[in-house]
């Protein structure tokens, strides 16, 4: 009966995407329902999990905005 | 005070809906708000609701995207 | 599939009560998962609730803790 | 290592803005941000913030969608 | 920068465990982590999870606290 | 009408405290309405905060508890 939410920015992680794809997502909810079940014993069944896709100028990271802190970061 | 968060899917309940009605979500809001005064004697004003309409292939269950999992189980 | 948290104060709201009761946790429980059947038509048993407690001073009103933020409103 | 989640109605504060503009959320990301360095000493590197906006019509206080709460409040 | 709650019942899975262990605890947080490394490509320094343990009597299913609705079951 | 959750772990900031203070934790309160007045004109009155404390073995980073990845990061 866990109950996992997934919070990732709106954004994709293959050239040409612009968002996690909806296999990727499909990947993330079999990998952490299977997770569950097999470090704590919980059937998948009753496993709900709920991804949650923030867009980038919502999401702050170092007091920035995500591409603000990241840009920063590059330049190092 | 309290703060109640309704998380649901993004579809209709009746024919030709794709997602919940202003009047049903109006609905969800006045029950749970009605629901915890009645229960707590908490004030209607003082109680915030949020309906959080998350897209199908966003949701999972059994490992799986829901509407895969719900074709699972009607498939039997 | 519904997932519905439900935050609130941990006091009593009875006489001799300092939190909610067992009862009134099932009431709210039941409640909210038979809205959720009665407006959008999702079965009981696809519907989880949590409810999450919160001490008074971790509880923000009015820019006070919530206790302060009562007070203030009790003295006008 | 905090994470700050900043729930708000999907509306305009300025004349013409139907939500709040990149650079008020950058201000939101970069005050609560602060905040947790000033009292708690947390390093704003290891802050993350989500501000999730809510349609008006999914927000409810006093029993009502947010917008006909006004209006009742309004009309006194 | 992803970020994941994970909410489950504070109770054992093991005998004699009246709650998930810290080493219960710390595969959860690895296996998640390394999820998103695998199928987004996020840093794993890059991602924080929360678990949340609820009480078995704030955590509804079905319309009943999860023990009663577990013995429903069992009870056929 | 802003919902506010800050997610800090529980342990202290200054010498001989094991968790954030009142005193702190309604410095949180205080400064999270405050930027809200300020950037989005919300009235204090109606913002809500939670601060949920979390322990810090039931947080993760970097595919670790907290206190490990930070023991490695010092660590070198």
């Amino acid at each position: 009966m866990p109950f996992v939410t997934i919070q990732i920015t709106r954004e994709g992680s293959t050239p040409g995407a612009d968002a996690a794809t909806a296999d990727e997502k499909a990947q993330l909810i079999h990998g952490v329902s299977k997770l569950l079940l097999d470090v704590l014993g919980k059937p998948m069944d009753a496993t709900f999990v709920v991804i949650d896709e923030v867009e980038t100028e919502n999401w702050g990271w170092g007091g920035l905005p995500v591409e603000q802190f990241r840009a920063r970061r590059r330049a190092g």
